[in-house]
C-alpha cells in the first residue's frame, strides 16, 4: 500500500513538473517577445494556454479521484491538498504570461522608448528562479530551499515599485510615451504576481512537509515551525 | 452519520460566510473612501485584512481535518474541495480591497480629476452582486444563480476595457492627471479581479452541486453538463 501510494504521487509531481515546464515556457516566451520586439510568440503562447487550461483541470480531477480513492492520511494528504494548489498557482503564472505577452502587443504598435525596459529583466531573472526553485523544492521537499524562495519574493516587490515609480514618472513627462509606459508597468505588476504565486508554492512546499502554514507571515516563525536557514 | 456530515457541512458553510461578509465590507469600505475622499475607513480595513488571513488559514486547517478524519466521498468531498478554493478566492477579494485603499491613499494627495470615476461605479455594482449571488448560490446549492454569475463576468470584464481606453486617453491629454488616472486604472483592475474571484466561486458551485468542471469554457457546455438558463 505504501509502495503504491509512492508511486501515485511520482505521477500527481511529474504532470506538475510538466505543467510547470510548460507556463515557465509561456513566460519565456513572452518575455522574449518584449526584447526582440516580435511578434513571432504569440501563437505558440495562445496554443500553450490551452493546453495549460486542460492540464489544470485533469490534474485538479486525477486530485480529487486520488483522495477519494486512497483516503490519504497526514503527509500524504497534505501531498494532495498542496498539488491541488500548486496547480492553480502554476495555471495563474501561464495566466500572467498571456498578459504580459497581450502587453507586448499593444506595445509593439509604438516604436520603442529608448530601448529602455527598466526593472523588468531583473524581476524576470528573480520571477523565473523563483519558479524554478519553488518546483524544485517541492520535488526535493526541501523546505530551506522553500524559505529561501520567500524571502525572494521581497526583492521582487521592491522592484516592481521602483518600476511603477519610474514609468509613472516618464508618463508625466512625456505623452507620447503614456500607452508603453503603462503596458510595461503592468508587465511589471504580472511578474510580481508570477513571483507571489512562486512564493505560494514555496509555502505549500512547507506545509506539505512540516504540516505547518506559512502564509500571511512571510518571514516570520508561528509557533512550533523549524526556523529559516540563516543564510537562505 | 449522515446527520453528523449535514452538522460539519453547516459549520463549515458559516465559517464561509463570515469571511464572506468580511470581505465584502472591506470592498464597500475601500470604494466608500473613494467615493468620499476619505481615509476614515484605512484602519478598519487593515485590522479586517488581519482577521481575513487569519480565517483564510483557520479554514483551511478546518477543512483539512474534515478530509483527514471523515474520509468523506463524492458530494461530501466536492462540497470540502469547493469550500477550500471559496475560501481563497475570498480571501483574494480581500486583498484586492486592501489593493484599493493602497491606491484611494495615493489619489487623496492630489485634488479630484472633476469628481469623474468613470465606469468605476458599475463595476462596483456588478462586482458586489455577483459576490452577494456567487455566495447565496453555494449557501443553496443552486446551480441557476451560478451560471448568471458566471455570465455577467463578460459585463465587468469589458466596462475595465472602457475604463482602461478612458483613462489612458485622459493620461496623453493631460500629465497633471497622471498619477490619479493610473491608480483609478489599477482599482478598475482590481474590481475586474474581484469579479474574476466572485465568477470561481460560482464556477464552484456548479462543481460542488454537478461534479462537472466548467473553467476556462465559460458559457461553453462541457459533454454532460446541464445548460445553464435561458436566462439567466
Amino acid at each position: 500500500m505504501r509502495r503504491h501510494f509512492e508511486e501515485i504521487e511520482d505521477e500527481l509531481k511529474n504532470r506538475l513538473l510538466r505543467m510547470g515546464g510548460l507556463v515557465e515556457e509561456m513566460m519565456s516566451l513572452s518575455i522574449q517577445a518584449l526584447v526582440e520586439r516580435s511578434s513571432a510568440n504569440f501563437a505558440k503562447i495562445d496554443e500553450s494556454e490551452s493546453v495549460a487550461n486542460q492540464m489544470h483541470m485533469d490534474i485538479d480531477e486525477h486530485s480529487f479521484k486520488l483522495i477519494a480513492l486512497h483516503q490519504p492520511a497526514a503527509m500524504d494528504l497534505r501531498f494532495i491538498m498542496a498539488a491541488v494548489k500548486i496547480n492553480s498557482d502554476l495555471e495563474r503564472i501561464g495566466d500572467q504570461s498571456v498578459n504580459i505577452s497581450e502587453s507586448v502587443a499593444e506595445i509593439l504598435k509604438h516604436p520603442p522608448i529608448s530601448g529602455k525596459l527598466y526593472e523588468i529583466p531583473a524581476m524576470v531573472e528573480n520571477a523565473r528562479g523563483m519558479l524554478k526553485d519553488g518546483l524544485d523544492a517541492f520535488v526535493k521537499k526541501d523546505v530551506s530551499m522553500a524559505w529561501a524562495v520567500v524571502k525572494r519574493d521581497d526583492i521582487v516587490d521592491r522592484l516592481k515599485d521602483d518600476a511603477q515609480r519610474d514609468l509613472t514618472r516618464l508618463m508625466e513627462s512625456d505623452t507620447a510615451a503614456v500607452a508603453r509606459a503603462f503596458q510595461l508597468i503592468l508587465i511589471s505588476r504580472s511578474l510580481e504576481r508570477i513571483a507571489d504565486h512562486a512564493t505560494n508554492i514555496a509555502e505549500n512546499v512547507v506545509f506539505m512537509v512540516q504540516g505547518i502554514d506559512i502564509r500571511h507571515n512571510a518571514g516570520a516563525l508561528p509557533a512550533g515551525s523549524v526556523p529559516p536557514p540563516a543564510n537562505p
